[in-house]
């Protein structure tokens, strides 16, 4: 494959130096871009567009055309492998998600196998290998996955939830049939990383959008410990390089420490905390990615400039940030506030990046 | 007015000696209740419950008909204080709250003023004293209010919100007029929570529903400065004993110390935080009131008593401990859990009340 030609991500990831710090966005390649919804109407549904892995391949590259990020990430969804899974992924306009067939009994969980994703997430490891060839090592592709408890919440409510009664129910009440679903889970997860990273994906980013919502414990035991067997068994070498691998738990600040533990190369943060403060907390484990409020980029650009060199300031001299949003950009934010936004990163963060004075 | 029986909520919440922890539950008088469904019925709307002293009052006090529980909170909502400046309050069914006139332009935050609650609420502080009296001292009553921050995202966003874009897009971008916004805010809860203190409120709460979406330094600007104002500003006096005041943000558990700090008597906290923990970052300065996961009152009786016993265990030895929910009660909960979960904190809770051993 294609020599990198810009590895700033890679290098600060692993805490090697920069000479800015990266900068690239979650949902970069999503609904606030026109070039993004006219394809979209092209390809059909939601789900037509990740499955076409030439089409999930040009949505992919798309921020790339306008910004000078400093990665890509593959277009897809984190509900392809509970959908390869069989439990008929559908999404309906206005609803979000939903799965035909939840899953809520031990029956249900016992039906469950590890997919093989060569063959059921065949469309993913596909768009995997086409943005690769297309991207021609400008930037590297991050490849990504649900965690396990966050799949797990949408397979038993059978969608989104803003209660999850259905999903701590089942924690609660039966703890060891939630192992299970877990424990195939995590399994499924790692097969899937693997099978991305050995398509190409340079650095793999796990999602665990709903770990916040559980009590300290309950997280430890439902989400991290499963996340801490993912980052275990995800191949950590590839094309002679080191395969970073992220974790980001939403609203997972107050266990950033125990976060940090499991492995891992880099945290996601959100912007409920401040990213100086989680640098102080977790001492030189791991890289830091994040956190600016994706409210700011409805702001004018000066004050998203602000914005970023506060960012900056909070996390201080040397590497180890990859700058980001602390969540998704929104789908009503102007384009044009996020040139204000990379722009701002790259023109005020190489002073963070100089030796200090002796 | 009634000599009170039961005071157990009030000295805990002041850190004076119990005889075993006090309980209460958010969101206590609500739709998990058939007999609440069947009054709420026959008052027509949800604003028509409100509105109506007497139904509110029988509102109130249904959970204590069933449950031997420490404390009664007034039934209302905290947009009632939007309502009477004017913008015209409505609850669709399923789309929550909305008001007619949401607040967008200096011109529209100029035009409000602040309600005279005896006038504008009056209902509201009607329904307080007739809530006192039909009480007779069994148990205190809790007045509350929403933050200046959660009632501004509710009058700017026009309702409810995911993104707060509109609210967010007003602090980031006009921060001069989010703060007049916030400031007559403040003075309009000081002034009706003090109308519910005259008329019987024994304690109040300011719930901060929305202060946990903010960066550090805009919930201290934004939303904890105005609490401390509140804070500052009601009466903490009345009947000969003292009106204790409880915070509470949801999500707050970043920033407690700043929280123990403004000079309130109780810290609400949610169930993503060890209330242990809590209890060590701000020593004695507060009372702590939660923090059991809404969730498990879907799991069994035994279960439940379980997740009592480890709270209590969390916490340790002493008073300054008032066990709820972290979060309101969900309307689909079966209230035979309740009892359970109730009778397990009144059980459970006598040994951590006793002298220590010498």
């Amino acid at each position: 494959m294609s020599t990198l030609k810009n590895d700033r991500l890679l290098r600060a990831l692993l805490r090697e130096p920069v000479d800015m710090t990266p900068v690239w966005m979650m949902r970069q390649a999503g609904r606030y871009l026109p070039e993004y919804r006219a394809t979209r109407a092209r390809a059909g549904s939601f789900m037509d567009l990740c499955r076409n892995p030439d089409l999930a391949c040009e949505v992919t590259l798309q921020p790339l055309e306008r910004y000078p990020l400093d990665a890509a990430i593959l277009f897809s969804d984190i509900l392809t492998v509970p959908d390869a899974m069989g439990l008929g992924l559908s999404f309906n306009t206005g609803e979000g998600p939903q799965f035909a067939k939840p899953v809520r009994s031990a029956a249900d969980v016992a039906a469950l196998g590890v997919p093989d994703p060569e063959h059921n997430l065949r469309y993913v490891i596909d768009a995997v290998r086409v943005i690769r060839r297309e991207l021609a090592g400008r930037v590297p592709l991050i490849g990504f996955s649900g965690s396990p408890w966050t799949l797990a919440t949408y397979m038993v409510e059978g969608g989104g939830s803003k209660e999850f009664s259905q999903v701590k129910g089942m924690m609660f009440e039966q703890p060891a049939l939630m192992h299970r679903l877990l424990d195939i889970l995590a399994r499924s997860v790692i097969e899937y990383l693997n099978a991305q990273i050995a398509a190409g994906a340079q650095a793999v980013m796990v999602f665990d959008t709903w770990g916040g919502t559980l009590t300290p414990r309950d997280y430890q035991e439902f989400s991290l410990r499963y996340m801490t067997q993912i980052v275990a068994g995800v191949t950590r070498h590839a094309e002679g390089r080191q395969v970073p691998v992220i974790l980001f738990t939403k609203g997972g600040g107050g266990w950033i420490e125990d976060m940090a533990a499991s492995g891992c190369d880099a945290l996601g943060v959100d912007w409920t905390v401040n990213i100086g403060d989680i640098r102080r907390r977790v001492g030189q484990q791991v890289a830091l990615q994040g956190n600016m409020d994706p409210c700011v980029l409805y702001a004018s650009p000066q004050r998203i400039r602000d914005e970023v060199a506060t960012i900056l300031g909070d996390f201080g001299h040397g590497t180890g940030h990859v700058f980001n949003l602390g969540h998704g950009i929104h789908p009503h934010v102007d384009p044009e506030r996020v040139t204000a936004f990379i722009d701002a990163v790259h023109q005020l963060s190489p002073p963070y990046h100089r030796s200090r004075p002796a």
